[in-house]
């Protein structure tokens, strides 16, 4: 059986959508007692990240607070060609992470008791995203 | 013999502790010549760093950045229950890394010259953090 | 045979220099069908980023916008023996990534149409800095 699965995730514009019960289903269908799951985000305007499921107004937070720190008008953007949230979420992409390493243990994403797992749409449009799991 | 192994690491308040031993140790008893360390911090107002242990006040400048990056009173939190330095928590542990994989070689870490393995405490208040070790 | 190589990349000053062809060429010799590529830069004042390969704007802007986010002269640096630009080097690895995990299939790395591996030199001359790279 592949140790891989790609999930893909629909977006409806910048913030962080929960992906973690995708997640564990697909470690769940990988049958592992023990081992690693990896997650790769194919794409460089999108992110993935952990973060506190508990109230929704974290997430909302942290998309305002990113908003403020990489402004579209910042007057230091030469890659402009598509569109003024592009060049800002490259850097948002890069100020996250592409990649998340979570062990798993009696089968189970070993995620403490508040984290999910989020994909960050970076762009202002969302679209379809793709994410690999690796699950070994 | 399981590839995991929980750390408990106690922090004092806000700053970067060093656990560069503690993972060394858990790899030294997986007894593995060459393969991967893993870590996962199960908390999402703390991060893994790693970063130069050789003069203690890179760590200090690094924390004195990150206050001024992120401020408690940016005027942009809404999610203000548990405290003025939770939501601030939120991004840095966002803006760092919530897990870290290095390779081992010859069953130790291959880590350059300078370079520590840090849990970065996000809260004013310390506590007791959780780090998943997985070396395999 | 190993799963462990270590490329050395010289840099020619602040900025990404692609190495997405050393690491394919690495798994390549890895002769893996599936499997986990995971890449750590042995340095504290280099990282390591997924980003945009078709236009080469994006990566002078990224650099742009790190110049301005960690300023040499910010008057928070007490680390300073090293030069100027040394702690926001440290400063600028903390807010990227140390470590990169990619998986494989049918022998390939899983990027992304438009992704690209970076190194990102975060010191104002140039080094030879050390990749580490797991193929497993």
């Amino acid at each position: 059986m592949s140790a891989i699965t790609t999930l893909s995730i629909a977006t409806s514009g910048r913030g962080l959508t929960e992906i973690t019960d995708q997640v564990a289903a697909a470690v769940s269908h990988a049958r592992l007692d023990e081992g690693l799951c990896t997650l790769f985000v194919q794409h460089t305007s999108a992110s993935l990240v952990i973060q506190e499921n508990a109230d929704p107004a974290v997430c909302r937070d942290l998309e305002a607070y990113f908003q403020q720190l990489v402004p579209e008008d910042s007057g230091l953007w030469t890659h402009t060609a598509e569109g003024p949230d592009d060049m800002p979420a490259h850097v948002r992409s890069a100020l996250t992470q592409s990649n998340l390493s979570i062990p798993i243990l009696s089968g189970r994403l070993m995620l403490g008791t508040w984290q999910g797992i989020y994909l960050w749409e970076h762009r202002r449009r969302g679209s379809a995203r793709r994410v690999v799991v690796h699950a070994k």
